[in-house]
């Protein structure tokens, strides 16, 4: 099928800070899986963890091994007994691998799967020509819609799982952090009817992206009090929902001084250590509802994510800001640990 | 407090069509209730079967008396046990006066009291230059909204309380009947996110409102066969909610057949009769949840529709086709009979 | 493994009234797929249906073939490619095989998908020593179980997910149509915490088992107008919830005048024809909310049920009327159409 | 109407421990209040912090003045204004005074209510022959229920409220802090069909009191480690549903841990301190939902208490353990205080 069996290759290849582009094999399919061509991938915060070789990456990731799960791409073999994909369909992949089985299996809630594996971290991934995946984890895109926005479906379906984890149409909704998910958060919470959408960052930058995503306010902890500057804005009622993207634990005391009575906290971040929270008068007293939230509903998330694409609800050029060829891919990784870029779109 | 204790209101003088302008008594106010000089009041379908007097009207309407319930407009005094609102205050009011002691009025359920009395039905209106209300139903507007489109809230609220009555963002919509509310119910879903927002209407003018308003495909069953026009629109899958606002029986069949399975069907229209319905086929096999949707949540719905006007997320523009002056109420009550108009707004 | 490779079973084996106790292949099993020697397998109205080959029956199903889908069993054998199921598991089946590819799957939705094929229907079933089924349909039971208990599982799932369906403790809930499942839904109900469980049904044997489940009243429309009965029941109010399992156009009507205002109507009946429905009166202006009710949610409403039997909370011994050997199947299906009965449970 | 305008009550009479029986004067009536001879109250948590004089009712509570919030009595007078109440009637009452101008009091959220003031505590109580209390917080009570039953409605929706902030129905539950209202909250998960109710306690009287009410399962952290016990008890997925009444970090901290992917964590408690919480490993990645619960939602708890004491679903018998004359109100406390009884009920 190939004139060699051999592709380019992000290789995660030793220990330590950084990675490699090398020719490796291309991967062979099982029954039950599906070979894709990629045509975009895009470079998550995870992928950076394991750029740099950070704490949690010592503990978790076995190099060599080719690295990232962001992308989309066209079919290019199934397995003998894959029936929901056919050669040449353009597909993304949802992240998750799980296990069927566990309790939270058995009720459909795959996303929070006792046992998931994640491609790229656990598994080979997509930083490559081709992909080798469980068929059963494909999502299929529309033939029309550019392989750049759907290759970054994956993380957007982190925003949107946030964001309409509850009520927002007509609501006030502060976006805390603003990184690419963060951002596409804002996005996300204009474009299903938020009357308010401030967006917190100490970066600049990244506040910009919000504003052209649609913030009606941004607020930069640098400059402003946060808490008064969100009391001012809601006539001192606070927001009815906060999405907390910061993983610092003084943002999240503000999330919690700024969210209204009987508001809702859903927080996507991963603070590195336990955070103190006030129950008493932060949680208990005002009623409010605090939401754990990882990966994405499969595969109503990307249900959602598909159908506010479609409706060109989102600005996806707004979001990704840097679109390069895989080989330079240290460009890319640097932009994401400098923080200045949305999200970068690599091209194989 | 006035040069003159008389006032121009729109009276409907007696058990037959029509409406005359007429010099009647300012209203006096209890130690409760609030006098509004009204600034703008929208001509609502339940006003037109007042002036057309057809058979609903004939059972519940006692004239002579002034009618309207939608309006905006100014406080001008307030009674000695009112805290909620001041002079001066801009304000709208919510239509329904209830119990406060039925069990639904007992869980917060207002809208759906056992005990109801509707302002401009049971008591006297807005289509006046001022009209006196409980304090308990004012809603207070930003006094940066227009009169004009302050004065429309009230049947927004119906159109967003059957909107957003269930999930919309990312998914598709099909409004049933396009009258004024119809039309902002298509206002609203697209607000709110929805991937597609199909409208469906006899009458071309009103499909064109749809568009302006958001509409991603409009059908006129005259022409085209809904059913499959929504079918090909929907990859064969139907829509994921139906908002019913046409009250005609093939139209609320159509919408059963164009639900998919697991959609929600939300009936705020009034058929004049009952309704054969497939319940083994449309509802149980499918999993369809049907919803009826009556007045707007006190207050959540008002909080709801201030968010999304104040967000710019509804054109009111585009909804208000109509302002004229109260003296020409007759030429606003042939426009809305016609069909050829969205919101009429009459200015005292 | 076996003596022979013959079975018992019963066979549906012309298209006409009846069936026939057989001797057939035990069926052989693929890689997905399990073994299961039954242990214990009752009568679904289903059953009845095609026993008695009405209108249903003959447009959908093929004889010959075995039918029953309602068990209880040992795992004998599994295929190679099994995971979640071991030779030696108690286990009871899921009845629907679902697509895992249309939208309604996607989302996780699995008992409304789009192209549910029946263990039973339109496959063979388990009236007989052993049944062949996809190893994703498998609950695995508690050994501690008894396998009568067990084998109803799957019926005892449809009363779950009606009266689960919304809200129950504290609350009055009426049953409407007091067959196997419904006197289930009265248990259901009453385990649930509900403050008034009435049941309304014709027949005073099954009324009887309604009140061995823990109704707080019994209605019998023949002496007792339901509606004014219910009334009186409820100070005037009406119920919060009307379980419909009749699928009788009067009784369905009667549901609708005693749901109050904001109540939940779950519909698990097929009415054989369209009904007609007083929209206005009794869906809008009430706030009701109506649900389709179909199959089991996969496997939520699984998970419910065992947790409510592993609990006691449900006295099957007052379900299960009769127990017969696999031979005497006529007399069970005697009782069945005779309505002499709850649960009928065969031992092969 | 009194042969004498004085009456017994408690009264917190100075700034420091305890509080004096004394005769003070009946309390006078407003035109939209209620005076209601006291026929039992009992005591609460409150009471005892602000009986001991805690850091917390030094700072907020002023005497002289008759404390005590739980009651059940029988109405002596109403107001000229009073539609709500008759002279008569067997009532109860909401502890929390809403503003009904805050934007959660005008989405029907009072329970949240920026401006509550509490009975018995901003105001005067219960403690007494008599109170004087809005009608607008009057609950009715049935006059077939005892009025020790009735007394302790007011925390038994405490209870309630968090026990059915989510489903219940054939999950497990794990109530840690057995309390008067964690006891109470093992009663309603039990009788709204929880499958397994754990209770968790340091305290032997109150676990007892615990399985009287229907736990499943008692664990004495003092014996055994709670989280393996819980784990062993559920086959090792841990507990759908935490009711945390505790307030203690190290049993919150447990809770987390003994959660399940997916689970709810109602929070009743109120930690005098901030409490540090993993929310990476035991929120986000486990997906959990934290409530704040405060109050009871007005009036629906109440109707959802009303109608599980009404099926009897709930047997305030084993909650009642003590019921004194008011004379003998320093013994209740003491038992309070040593936590030794479940509900202390006095007797004017």
């Amino acid at each position: 099928m190939f004139l060699t069996d051999k592709m380019r290759a992000i290789v995660k290849h030793h220990a330590g800070f950084g990675a490699k582009l090398e020719m490796v094999d291309i991967p062979e399919i099982g029954e039950n899986e599906v070979l894709i061509k990629v045509k975009a991938t895009s470079i998550c915060g995870t992928d950076v963890h394991i750029y740099t070789w950070d704490e949690w990456s010592q503990s978790r990731v076995k190099p060599p091994y080719v690295f990232g799960h962001e992308f989309s791409g066209v079919v290019e073999k199934i397995g003998s007994a894959v029936l929901n994909v056919s050669v040449g369909d353009h597909v993304s992949a949802e992240t998750h691998i799980v296990c069927h089985r566990c309790p939270q299996c058995l009720k459909g809630q795959y996303h929070i799967c006792k046992e998931t594996k994640i491609i790229g971290v656990d598994t080979n991934g997509c930083f490559a020509e081709y992909v080798a995946l469980p068929a059963e984890n494909i999502w299929k895109n529309h033939k029309s819609m550019p392989f750049e926005a759907a290759s970054i479906q994956e993380p957007m379906g982190n925003a949107v799982h946030t964001v309409l984890a509850g009520d927002v149409a007509g609501l006030s909704v502060a976006v805390i952090g603003c990184g690419p998910i963060g951002v596409m958060a804002v996005g996300v919470a204009k474009a299903a009817g938020a009357a308010q959408v401030i967006a917190i960052d100490l970066n600049e930058y990244r506040l910009n992206l919000a504003k052209n995503l649609g913030a009606t306010a941004v607020i930069n902890p640098k400059d402003t009090d946060p808490v008064q500057a969100v009391l001012d804005l809601t006539d001192g009622n606070g927001v009815d929902v906060i999405c907390e993207m910061s993983g610092h634990p003084a943002a999240i005391d503000q999330g919690f001084k700024i969210v209204t009575n009987g508001g809702r906290v859903s927080i996507l971040s991963l603070p590195v250590k336990p955070v103190e929270i006030d129950i008493t008068n932060d949680i208990v007293f005002k009623g409010v509802t605090v939401q754990g939230i990882t990966g994405r509903k499969m595969f109503e998330t990307w249900q959602q994510v598909s159908g506010l694409l479609k409706a060109g609800q989102m600005n996806t050029d707004a979001i990704i800001t840097h679109t390069l060829p895989l080989e330079e891919f240290e460009k890319g990784f640097d932009l994401m640990m400098k923080g200045q870029c949305g999200k970068v779109v690599l091209l194989p």
